[in-house]
């Protein structure tokens, strides 16, 4: 084995053991699924069921690239909550009058599983307990969680998540420019990945110089992340309904999925700038993005 | 005009200006409506319409009592944070999954005036943004907001209003004992009174002492408001669907109207008991209760 291939495998089994404790952690922080308490059971389903789990691990390994201590508790608890909220998302993106899915991470979608109204209760819940969660993570400062509280609810509210799924679902079946498709999916994936970047630094207590890189860095990551969605769409790997773009005015649709590689690799080109300047050269964030992009492309064909 | 009718008056005109002052803060703190964005347009409406604005008049006059200074800004912003949650949760229960109720406050439900989809992501945006406001409430300790929003997560979740309106749903339409439409009434109101009254302890410091009366205060206001909604179904000037509760296990379908109104009294009694025992006998909130359920309960005839 060559130093490059143990390193990949090091790095491999280091991220796996984060997913694994980001695993334990979730299942800890959300309520035991009883037999009768089906809204709990959907909160556990939703959340719980493989992902990839990008969100959190940034959140973890930027963190810790700014100077956080590993074990400092409060980390993993807002990683958590960041999971929550993107669950609750997820789950309410696929009911019947929203995008009407089928599937994701491969399984039945909540609402399928667990009916209509179990669902949306159940996307309620998570988002009230990730305020919670937030609240009364361990040793982290009352002003760090004022804080990371305040950038959550940007990124889930009407600034963010809300508005961008509100504009794909009015705008998306019309012909839009690409501006506006790229303000869409700043919206729908960029805001929260904004929020976890700041939480991260907060944990950290990074200052507010190394903070706004961060920030240009989410947007970056955002667009770069929402374009491999795009250009997924139509193949049978992603635990997704196929062509559930279908129809849907995207950047694929307008510009061809060659020009959306490359726009691709000019954010993550920048998003990688960004992130050198917030966490410096050596940040570990850089090559797990790096590698994360390269694999899901790679699988792509 | 003799005293006790000066006085009735005196409170009105200063409850009145307490609606007011909340109904400008509100406004300042939900996004502007513009015409193409619905959602926001729908979150406006789900919380301006007319509304009987008990749980924030109960919040700031409960500090009062409790010593917290009436220009303490920050007090004012949990009030509006816990009309928000009030707000998301009414529009959610109307919707057509839910209750699908046709009426609310008077006017069309907002799903009826917005669509379904509009309608959720409006319940989110309110909810997201409760956390927010209570985050970045001036004047109030961090620690204040991190309990604070600690419980109001406990209230909009699971453990509160979300696992009310499931149990409502799921087993509204059987036959339940009166112990089991009491538990449902305390996850569906009596939760976010205590989170609301909490909240107004938090605001003003008052000692952990002070505030496990507070929460017993929260339970009996609870259920006696409970009842009095079970008692309004089937009365024409709720501003909600007559008889919206046909058909469902209520205290009133099983104990009668005379029962309950008999049960609501002694839970009023026993509420006043401890409010007394958290704010003193001259508090005002205690007045503030009394006449208000008075007043309720002479409309009903």
């Amino acid at each position: 084995m060559n130093a490059s291939v143990d390193t990949f495998a090091s790095h491999e089994t280091a991220l796996q053991a984060l997913r694994d404790a980001l695993h334990a952690r979730l299942s800890q922080l959300l309520p035991e699924g009883h037999e009768r308490d089906l809204v709990a059971a959907a909160m556990r389903e939703g959340t719980l069921a493989p992902g990839k789990r990008i969100r959190p691990l940034l959140l973890l390994l930027a963190a810790q690239d700014l100077g956080c201590p590993a074990e400092q508790p409060g980390l993993m608890d807002l990683a958590c909550a960041v999971e929550m909220v993107h669950a609750a998302s997820l789950i309410l993106d696929d009911i019947p009058c929203m995008d009407d899915a089928s599937m994701r991470r491969g399984r039945p979608t909540i609402h399928r599983q667990f009916g209509e109204s179990v669902a949306i209760l159940a996307a309620v819940a998570l988002l009230s307990r990730a305020f919670g969660v937030v609240a009364e993570a361990q040793g982290l400062t009352d002003a760090c969680k004022a804080q990371a509280s305040a950038e959550l609810s940007r990124a889930a509210g009407l600034e963010g998540l809300v508005q961008g799924q509100f504009r794909d679902l009015s705008e998306g079946a019309h012909s839009r420019s690409a501006d506006a498709i790229v303000s869409t999916n700043t919206l729908k994936t960029a805001t929260l990945f904004e929020a976890t970047l700041q939480m991260a630094a907060l944990a950290a207590g990074a200052s507010h110089e190394a903070r706004q890189p961060l920030r240009r860095f989410a947007q970056d990551l955002g667009q770069a992340f929402q374009l491999l969605d795009d250009l997924s769409d139509g193949c049978c790997n992603t635990g997704k309904d196929i062509h559930q773009d279908s129809g849907k005015s995207t950047l694929v649709a307008i510009l061809g999925p060659e020009a959306v590689r490359q726009r691709l690799q000019t954010h993550l080109g920048r998003a990688d700038e960004h992130l050198s300047c917030a966490c410096g050269q050596e940040a570990v964030t850089r090559g797990f993005v790096r590698a994360w992009f390269d694999k899901q492309l790679t699988m792509l064909g």
